[in-house]
């Protein structure tokens, strides 16, 4: 697939400088473009390079003088390398039907143009949405509803009654709506609380290899349209979690904890159950969050505090044997400033 | 299903009162009851809903005044709770046959009642105990013994020779008798030692999804009786694990370490390898035991100490740096007091 | 099978000392040897267990004091430990077909004795060299390639075009080349990158149950030759991860990180995203790597320092509210000798 210069900045929402006509065929690096190749120009301190690239022409910031080529001047040439990309990718075929060797239970309803590929199992009254591939391995408990455009990679496992919305992709071995972590003691053991809720996952929605969402109690564990959920990340039972999140790798969250929308968690960050986070709040990584934290807080720490001050303890604590010596130096002059004084007094 | 009132407090081994005839079929919160339900009064805090919620009876604690309803009063109303949950709940009918698409190896001895699904696969040489649940994906190697009343969610996988008592849940993706990460340095590089050993877990242990259980280099890896694992976490080689044990999402244990009785570890704790932690001991969230813990302890930090000391650390810790200014301030002081004190002499 | 002591003497490159006739059937612990077996001193400390073992020989350290039996004497008993152990292993037989139930697209080229269980699933144009063993559950997507005498456990994930080197093993639920997690933000939405690059598993890899080794946006993860990376281990896009290197369980490595060879990560280390780890970096448990580290260095740490200088400051950390206080009574004291002095002056 080619397209030309014009054609891509219509669909980049970009302005063409130089020859609109030219002919572009995929999208790279400017060390590895090739003829026919757009390149992108993210960070003004590599403009030098793009002379020698072997790009036919080059995504720039606004704003920043044209070095020498064709190129379109886009607002955010990141976002716009990223659509380029998408644009000139070759999505893999699916054949959109059942294949031979998969399971597929009683009264299921499926969309146009399905694909389950052998050793995927979908169990009884499931429905499915168009387009939807369930690569192999998957494994769909009864009732589960899976909406248009949905990519299940291989050994995801939805288990029963949760619903998944449109455009959501989760990748292989993550787990939705395994049962809550809920235990009542009786005397020395633990009596097991039946998990009953299901989980959400609302449209565009990505999730990570090896994730886990619990399914609730009682209700719902709901993540929010739009977030996207990093590998290894725990989800547990009756979290609320908002729209246009990102959760890097290794994040935990307990159980009946509220997120907002746009919450950004660093990888291997702790969140504890039945807390509540608010919106635009960032948590830098390996923190632990033990409370409620207000909207547009930057945190970092265990437990957290502002991030600011978290930079200035971090850059004291290797120095805490200094300071213990320190005071203990006081310590020892004071006692000889008072055995002074005593002698003056 | 219905219960009278009566019934149910035979099963809570509560006492009722007021109308002990009134017909139940369900059990649900305050707020969702409706005709039919039971619902739970578990904080007194909220007794004022209990006139205004549609349930048809109420559980509440010994010696809370009854608000205007029929109750069941019990020592504990979420154990309770949990029970009549139990109780209402429709478990999936699983249909005890070996179902098409399941692969059974040779030599394999079944109880009854065994149901394996579609693309679940049972090595040579297997035990399954009466009703027992394999779901898809649920990989058994050769040799594997499971007990009774066992369920195996969707891909859990048991490697050779592993055993599984009684009343064990599985949830999906997790992996009992992986390998331990045991290697000897052999100059420059890495000489792995077989591990031959295996996993056994005990009766009535529940796994949480994706977690990971390893089998010992020589001899035994152990899960004790009741305890109850969640999602992602790790235990690695020759590790014995005590009874009644609550393990949060994303907790590691290393290598050889043995941990007592109702222990409790909160989300992503670390324990290095080869210590001993006591009986009845807990530890706060993101903490890392690193050295032998006694019974009856609570620990939290990194490396952990006292709770109660962390508590007081973690509130001092964002204002390390007033205490250093302060400490900069005395040493100002000080040297100013030294030459006062020199102009009197 | 049984070998004599001197035929062993020669595969670990050991002295006999005693009767190298001694036919030995197996390796064992002091404790557990029974006659046939040879075991090992690893420790001086036990030396008196020696003589009441009921092993028929021992691996010794060079320069011990032979204690009563046949031995060994090798440079290091672990390691002739582990080798002994693999020279009694019985291998699990395979048998080196295709089985029914496997699914195997087209265009497959398949070297000898290759093990494809029931269940397992091999996309269209994969590579598998001799002697590879898939298990139920293993999905190779499209155009993978896997090298000679490679194990995939079971539910093990490769994604499109991801290259395999030989003899790698890669435990049960693995999943390689699941797309990183990269995004650009849209306004307030985020929009996915999507991820064309590929994962390269080098020769002698090692790859822990349920760990996630995520391919690169345009170009190559990398794990080098002879790394071993244990369970719940979390790799992110674009890293290049060098040659005998060692993570412990649950390590979470975020995007584009250059970790040098020779590097032991710790249970639970984090390292952000674009940094370069020198080689034989050595970093404790639960610590965070935030920037570049030069070769040859032992940090920890939330921000890792140096491991001597944490040992300090976690020794004094438990005890900052003394340190305050002391701090406190200073500054009373320094305020009652400011006034004693101008009572003097």
């Amino acid at each position: 697939m080619e397209k030309s210069l014009d054609e891509l900045a219509g669909l980049l929402d970009g302005t063409v400088i130089g020859d609109g006509n030219i002919r572009i065929s995929g999208i790279s690096s400017l060390d590895k473009a090739k003829a026919g190749d757009l390149t992108f120009l993210a960070n003004p301190r590599y403009a030098s390079k793009v002379a020698s690239s072997l790009a036919s022409a080059v995504l720039i910031p606004k704003g920043v003088p044209c070095p020498g080529k064709s190129c379109i001047e886009v607002a955010n040439p990141y976002l716009a390398f990223a659509k380029t990309l998408t644009c000139f990718l070759e999505s893999p075929a699916h054949p959109g039907v059942v294949l031979e060797g998969a399971h597929v239970g009683k009264n299921v309803r499926m969309g146009k143009d399905v694909t389950v590929y052998p050793g995927a199992y979908v169990g009884n009254d499931v429905t499915l949405g168009d387009r939807v591939v369930l690569y192999p391995g998957v494994v769909l408990y009864d009732m589960v509803a899976v909406g248009n455009d949905v990519t299940l990679h291989a050994n995801v496992c939805v288990r029963e009654r949760c619903r998944i919305g449109n455009r959501v992709i989760v990748h292989p071995g993550a787990v939705i709506g395994g049962d809550g972590f809920g235990y009542a003691p009786d005397g020395a053991q633990w009596y097991k609380i039946p998990q009953v809720g299901i989980v959400i996952i609302e449209d565009d929605v990505e999730i990570g290899s090896n994730s886990t969402i619990d399914r609730a109690a009682l209700d719902v564990t709901r993540i929010g349209r739009g977030t996207k959920i990093d590998n290894l990340v725990m989800v547990a039972h009756n979290c609320v979690i908002g729209e246009d999140c990102v959760f890097a790798g290794q994040v935990g969250i307990a159980g009946s904890t509220r997120v907002g929308n746009h919450v950004t968690l660093a990888g291997q960050v702790g969140i504890v159950g039945h807390v509540k986070v608010g919106n635009n709040v960032t948590i830098g990584a390996k923190s632990a969050i033990a409370s409620d934290a207000p909207d547009n807080v930057q945190l970092s720490g265990i437990p957290a505090y502002p991030h600011k001050d978290w930079l200035k303890v971090s850059a004291i604590t290797p120095r805490l044997p200094e300071l213990r010596k320190n005071v203990a130096a006081l310590e020892k002059k004071i006692r000889e400033l008072e055995e002074k004084i005593a002698s003056l007094a």
